[in-house]
């Protein structure tokens, strides 16, 4: 936990913002996997830790800016609860630790807010996202989970506020992108053919588990790289297979590190690997030494995007002028998402509170395939802090579709193509700050290059 | 996945059981951590494996046993899906394992079930314990959260057909409780002063992990063995702490293990650590020797608890008449909770379906301290499988509390028990199966006794 005058100053900074109103903000409680009582790992709403620190379940807390109230809402604990989860500072103790002094019992928030619509004060909250906020809100405003609408006023200063990261939270984010750069180290070291892709899993969740980490989303490992979202970790690995690794360490305190590796199953990379493999690079380095305060992130998708097409040109895959094929989307067929992403809190950060106000800043966004897949389109600012990690796969079923529907066939070059069919994915991901002239690495340096990756084999 | 026979029996045997009506099975959803799209790891319900066999998200299910008709309600895959989460077989196909050949969109089941409802038919439902069923029984039945009432006939029903083990589900168990017992042994190998819990924890469940399986729930790991579900694991170990691990692995199918040791942090155990485990020993060997067919789990928890104050007696820390201070209630002061519980798809298996209809067929349980926590008090049958736990712990707030209170000062010599407030806490726990005769212990062997324990220190 920061000081008590970090989450002050938050809390001061939000007030000022909104002015006037009832901020509500969610605590998220333990919820259960098979039963109530068998609960996920605990993770608290990172909206919540950001302006209350406090990392457990059964919380709930209320700005009432007017009357010039915060109150965190929850129950003192038992002394079975003591017998069962040991004796704990009392809820009131914990609170005055991030500069609240009000608490109440957790049931009371709803007579509390019965009474604010009563005296028609507005509330506003943020996007529930669980089932069980939405159950909340239904309770305690008598809003039905379809007309629960969240306030975009609030939604904006919260995003104003968590998109510049302070020089505290950059060393917490450092320390999860060491331990996550330690993890892709070690699963670089280890990978063998013949090896379970829950192997490379296990030990890689060993070292965040034993730095006193998380992960800050679910691992993925996989022989199938050119399934973007893959979290299946059953296949076996077999000599020529590229392995593709995207996995991040969350501290205790909930910040997330996230990072991407490609690896060879065997020691080395086959021709046909390190030829794609230094297109990425391309990809990857041409927008690391963009990253500057002012250029749009929607720009460097684009720069990105471009060495794609000229690379993929050199090696007979693509044709016709780069900059047009990226305008009209082509290089999507191998390209299907983003660059990169906020990153804090939240390994997508504030994504519960909307890509169109974090990534956006609530102007429309792209229909294009590929492109509206970029989370991040605004001019950088310093502090903030973001992921780099384009990536080139072959899907075979998106390759069949679009070559079936004929589309941009002035520039591909689809009989080519298709011999890549069985190739997978390629992705490399690191973390930047923003800095006043440019920006900054963050954590240990991961292996990027074919011969770095063929170093640690 | 068993075969597609087994999940037909399964459902045949509860139609037969049922004999009418409208039977709705909800499947669990991905969970969103902290924004929707970052989910824990996926957990299906486990009644829905149970009859389904499906394990992935966005699924329910109806069984029409008037119209004979069984339905798997689910989406397929769009091409997105495809290039987010890979190729799958369709629904139709993996229904069609599990021998049901209907299949419906998700969002069509509501007018299904609305067309139920104004047909007269009644629709049972199990217990919900996710927000996210609260939330669909209200959309699909009109029923709001506080009036979500289960069906006990339809819980009865699967409680009496999952409450008895086959042979192809002591597989799966004991491949659960083998990878258990290698968590158990490789934390007991490791363990030393100075690390930190967490170290441990990450250990065992890089074994869970490195065998493809998850934790069948919340790793205890702890020098505060006092405290009964701790899941802090921030604490370093220092020398003369003993060291209490509840864990247990869960196989990809969703079956259970739950094993508990206890360790010196140092190579061996102090002389009065080793005296108070002996009796903790005894409660558990006691314990293991009544299991067979008929006797009631209660009439075990009692044995152990006789134990317990004779052994108490012995070292001086209890008095007067051993089955008098059980029947009082006296010996729940070091033994808190339950000897065990029923263990399968679930590590308190059917939690979520009712303690009252799992472990007491319906009738009141004792509202007596410590004896109200066992959650399992029926005659044991073969085909059974549960944990054998009993547990000693000196619980500083609640030797004050009842101290003050001069509760059982006819069997509590609280002057003595007072010198053991800094002493922690022990339990061992095995899995076992009744058999015809007897029991068999499920998995391989973990330490018990000092000795053994030791010996791989």
């Amino acid at each position: 936990m920061f000081s008590k005058e970090t989450y002050i100053q938050r809390r001061t900074a939000l007030k000022e913002k909104m002015g006037s109103g009832v901020l509500l903000f969610l605590g998220n409680d333990d919820y259960g996997m098979n039963y109530a009582g068998n609960t996920f790992r605990y993770r608290q709403d990172s909206t919540f830790l950001y302006y209350f620190g406090l990392s457990f379940s059964g919380l709930s807390a209320v700005i009432d800016i007017d009357a010039d109230k915060e109150i965190i809402f929850g129950d003192e604990l038992t002394i079975d609860d003591v017998i069962w989860m040991g004796q704990q500072p009392s809820l009131k103790e914990r609170s005055e630790r991030v500069g609240v002094v009000s608490t109440m019992p957790a049931d009371s928030i709803t007579d509390y807010l019965h009474q604010c619509v009563r005296e028609h004060k507005t509330v506003h909250y943020l996007p529930p996202y669980r089932a069980e906020h939405k159950l909340k809100l239904m309770e305690w405003l008598g809003v039905p989970p379809m007309h629960q609408e969240a306030c975009n006023g609030f939604i904006r200063a919260v995003v104003s506020q968590r998109n510049f990261k302070t020089p505290e939270e950059i060393v917490e984010i450092e320390r999860a992108c060491n331990v996550t750069a330690d993890m892709h180290i070690a699963a670089t070291r280890m990978l063998r053919p013949d090896m379970y892709e829950y192997e490379v899993v296990a030990a890689m969740e060993a070292i965040s588990g034993a730095n006193n980490c998380g992960t800050s989303f679910a691992t993925i490992a996989t022989i199938n790289g050119q399934t973007l979202h893959n979290h299946f970790h059953g296949n076996r690995v077999k000599s020529g297979d590229l392995f593709l690794i995207d996995a991040g360490a969350e501290t205790e305190m909930g910040y997330a590190g996230d990072m991407s590796s490609t690896i060879p199953a065997d020691k080395s990379f086959t021709t046909r690997q390190r030829e794609v493999y230094e297109v990425q690079n391309a990809m990857h380095f041409k927008s690391v030494e963009a990253l500057r305060p002012g250029i749009s992130y929607m720009d460097v998708y684009d720069m990105a995007s471009v060495e794609l097409v000229e690379g993929m040109k050199a090696l007979g895959l693509m044709k016709g002028n780069a900059q047009d094929a990226v305008r009209e989307g082509a290089h999507a067929l191998l390209f299907p998402h983003g660059l990169g992403h906020m990153m804090g809190l939240d390994v997508h950060d504030m994504e519960n509170l909307g890509e169109i106000w974090v990534g956006y800043d609530g102007q429309p966004k792209s229909t294009q395939f590929g492109r509206r897949s970029q989370r991040l389109a605004l001019p950088l600012q310093p502090n903030f802090v973001l992921t780099v990690e384009p990536g080139i796969y072959f899907i075979p079923e998106l390759i069949d579709q679009w070559k079936a529907e004929g589309r941009f066939t002035d520039f591909i070059n689809y009989d080519k193509v298709e011999t890549y069919k069985d190739f997978g994915g390629i992705r490399n991901e690191e973390d930047y700050l923003i800095t006043e002239n440019g920006a900054r690495r963050l954590g240990k340096k991961i292996p990027l290059t074919p011969d770095e990756v063929e170093a640690l084999r």
